[in-house]
């Protein structure tokens, strides 16, 4: 039995990290983070088994899991996928380091789409789409806000099915509540699940694909926390944990 | 026939990736480039093969080849070796993304030292030695300077082998020249280099394992430059040249 994170250990987490104690930056963490939703996009949706060529769709928040997102995305290219992003909060990225990583995706080629009010979400050419809206940090008691209301909304309606892979938990769900029909009531949908760095209480009934990624906690921190996760492979940056069918 | 960077071509990268038009953070790329070379490691040196269990020394020097070395040795010791830090000059420990890099490996367990004239560099139970001394910026008209000379005289002395890897290009190398019997005569040995984001100049003719790493380039960059490398496989960030033996 793996150790489920709630929201105030997943805060705890990023404070002990990025604090004085251990002095991680936020862009080498996202970096990382990034690096490892892109591996779990690749293993859960292969390009070989693709019908469109790997157009996926990421779609991101205005925090650090719609950074996560672009980095993902800058990756993703990469690796011969072909993302387009969609960042329906243009305001945010007035945030020097969201601006950077956008700018960055536009050097890669990477189409930006800042509509509030998107027909990409109901675009079914896209292979998959990425869930970088809200992280740990969204709780389900304030209710979800405009633009993303419009947004989760219109990926959840009759029809819309292509697969969403959400990074560290889906958007809208509230961490710390495991009753997964609530969570759907407010939240988004969701296929796979890509936890950084330890999966979240709210999905510990969840059946679909579930990676864990960001293969960067000291030893240390994971002991403070009791997470005792299944081993990283070689030089592997994501772990998949079994499933619950 | 690769490309072989020229000092000018290589700042030329660093200005490009680092400055306004692309926006890339030191923290970001120095994650990558570190990544990088750890995989490099994992490649050229694999645990299964080696005497001592993984035991390496990570030499750092005082600018980002020491930074990428550092970076390394986390990672180096997340896929189970164990690193041993020589950061033989202290005061560049004050910069604070290297203070940072530093504290990271110290809660990874690495240890660190800070002597100038270390005893572990003529200790042959290490497995190999990461060169991160010097990169790219480092002209053989300077000659060098100590503490550094004593460090990679004594790493040259008869009878120390131990294999090297070294970062970009071996230390004390001029980028530009060519003759691989005048480097030596002031730079490093080395056995293996992981090269970032593409070879340079000074190892046109060297014979030994060479990888790439660093898969940030913008096509767009890549392209002005004329560095037209072999592709990367799948979600790898290394590629390894063709042998010239």
């Amino acid at each position: 039995m793996h150790k489920y994170l709630s929201a105030s250990e997943s805060l705890e987490i990023d404070v002990e990290l990025m604090g004085e104690s251990y002095g991680f930056s936020t862009d080498q963490l996202m970096e990382l983070a990034g690096l490892s939703v892109s591996h779990a996009c690749v293993e859960a949706f292969p390009l070989s088994g693709l019908k469109n060529g790997g157009k996926c769709l990421i779609v991101c928040g205005p925090g650090n899991n719609g950074g996560d997102g672009l980095v993902c995305a800058r990756h993703l290219k990469q690796f011969g996928y072909s993302p387009i992003v969609l960042y329906p909060k243009k305001e945010a990225a007035q945030k020097d380091l969201y601006k950077r990583l956008l700018l960055q995706c536009t050097h890669f080629s990477i189409p930006i789409h800042y509509e509030t009010n998107s027909p990409l979400l109901e675009d079914s050419s896209f292979d998959f789409i990425v869930d970088a809206i809200f992280g740990y940090s969204f709780s389900g008691k304030q209710g979800i806000r405009e633009p993303f209301k419009t947004v989760i909304d219109t990926l959840k309606k009759p029809g819309n099915n292509t697969p969403i892979l959400s990074i560290d938990l889906p958007s809208g769900w509230d961490v710390d509540n495991e009753n997964i029909e609530e969570n759907l009531q407010i939240g988004l949908r969701c296929d796979v699940i890509v936890s950084l760095p330890s999966p979240k209480k709210c999905a510990i009934h969840f059946k679909g694909r579930h990676f864990i990624g960001g293969r960067f906690m000291p030893q240390s921190l994971l002991d403070k926390l009791q997470i005792d996760l299944p081993p990283y492979e070689g030089t592997k940056i994501i772990i998949e944990l079994p499933s619950k069918l």
